[in-house]
């Protein structure tokens, strides 16, 4: 029997079709292979074919020239561009403002082939130092008021360049995913005086059926009413709004999670293409309460029928519960 | 310069990155071939092979017996279910029903080979007033909160079957992007005593930019903060909150508009896949001041990218006055 499931923060109903495919054998999988062979700009020893690197983490060498671990770039083909002043202006009933911000790449290895799941702690911890890094400086820009930070893994889930990297877009607005899930996570808390993250954190970690793996510092789970097949969340169990006041302590711990999940991922899934998208409080916003960071992470597993656009409908095949079962028992590749 | 457009209804803001792709020829084309040769339940001969119908118009023949023009029948297999009570409950901080509901297919032709664009009007006209009465003598069962009508067009938009067809799910529930519209219209109405929508009608025949193509009864635009290139909406200039109340002159016309839209959108952009969604208000609404019914379509052209997904943070190449230019331009095939 199908059932309709509520995510608690967005209010956003799901159908959890269970009578269609739902094992990680079901799906047509096409596993993301790194075919190499092709000039690539983010390699080791092609520095200057990129813009200028704004940061990187580095044994030995001059900016621009190999002898990076991590290196981040501004994106050749920008979204939104740094200069200029930021103009809002109406048109009738719209309302526009010109294309103000930043996108940068985030190189996370110099090595081609080597993907997430494959790097070591080390690398992966070293990357989101290099996020942090960077959100703490162009938080100083006071036109940009959110900055999304995700990576595409494979080509099926966007990702024009197959050397792994993640990016972040810095933008004057605050994107309406984000602004939605504010707002359902406030309206728990006037209702409850709780964080609705934190009561998930509780009631997941003390059910156990949709916990993937947990550590002292997160807590990986399939959630409740997931759109998707193996939609994956990884939250801190430490209340905190904002990503980049992630702790010395939860950042190493954040990095080996993500390697779990992702070489879970890749065992369970056959190394699929995936979305991985960094929710946090926008960057005007003091600590809040009602509000906690987290990543998401989407599979590209079923083909999105269209229905999802504008209307929000999502069937998804596969029960949350299953899901965590399968990654939580999978052991590693 | 990219620009930030803000959707008048929702209120989500797009990015127009006019730097990128942004013709026709731009995008990777993959042109829906209708390829026949194997076993199809929806043509002529094989009613047998599918759930017993629930409306057909036909010219002679019985019930499930070739002679028909449209015929609906319930999915094989369905996201949700008519059987049972429709039952809440909670779990902890989660809630949930079953998943009472319905779903259906309208099998558009008895011809494997004819895609929408190059039915006659008449024949569309038919799938129109099909659409309609399925949601007339559905809406009596008052468990029912809304219907969604919509159609995937090719693989690429998530057809699994090639023959022409429309379908309709009906739920306990109204979709979450169907609330939002409905909110952001009536916080208009509140605002300003105008149908957010009826302001658009009378701004874009004004305009005239975005404008692919106007009749008595419909004006068909490239809406000001589109999430993707050619994304095509058309609006009745007569308000009225729900499509089912669509009146006797407008059901015809509506037929003409969608098959010009959709030949020149095949001519244009060279038989693309797509997604076409009508937006109307929920059953259970009496007829609203501020909701406009109306339809969307998506031709399925540029990847998406991941960071929609929750964040609804869009990235759209092609500026919605250039994206009409070539829809107004073009002649049929």
């Amino acid at each position: 029997m199908p059932e309709l499931r509520k995510d608690p923060v967005t209010g956003r109903w799901v159908i959890i079709a269970t009578d269609r495919a739902r094992r990680p054998s079901d799906f047509v999988r096409d596993p993301v292979t790194i075919v190499g062979g092709r000039f690539c700009p983010f390699c080791a020893g092609n520095e200057s074919k990129t813009p200028p690197e704004v940061l990187a983490y580095r044994d030995h060498g001059e900016a621009n020239s190999p002898g990076w671990q991590v290196r981040v770039i501004p994106n050749k083909f920008p979204a939104l561009r740094v200069e200029g002043e930021l103009d809002r202006a109406g048109e009738g009933i719209y309302d526009k403002m010109n294309g103000i911000g930043a996108h940068e790449v985030i190189i996370e290895s110099p090595d081609h082939f080597l993907t997430t799941a494959n790097m070591t702690e080390r690398q992966i911890e070293q990357v989101l130092w290099a996020c942090r890094a960077r959100i703490l400086d162009l938080k100083q820009d006071i036109r940009l008021q959110y900055i999304l930070v995700f990576k595409n893994h494979g080509e099926a889930a966007g990702a024009s360049l197959e050397h792994s990297h993640a990016q972040l877009v810095a933008m004057p607005v605050v994107p309406k995913g984000i602004y939605e899930e504010m707002e359902g996570a406030r309206r728990y808390f006037e209702f409850r005086d709780r964080c609705i993250y934190c009561d998930m954190v509780r009631q997941e970690a003390a059910d156990g059926d949709r916990v993937i793996l947990e550590t002292d510092h997160f807590l990986a789970i399939s959630p409740y009413a997931p759109r998707f097949p193996f939609e994956t969340w990884i939250l801190p169990r430490r209340h905190g709004s904002h990503f980049e006041a992630a702790s010395e302590r939860e950042i190493p711990n954040l990095a080996w999670v993500l390697r779990m999940i992702l070489r879970k991922m890749d065992k369970v899934l056959e190394r699929p293409a995936y979305n991985l998208v960094v929710h946090s409080a926008p960057l005007r916003q003091r600590e809040l309460d009602h509000y906690h960071w987290h990543i998401e992470i989407i599979p590209k597993l079923s083909k999105i029928a269209g229905l999802e656009w504008g209307t929000e409908l999502y069937i998804n095949p596969t029960p949350p519960e299953e899901a965590a079962q399968f990654l939580r028992e999978a052991g590693l590749l």
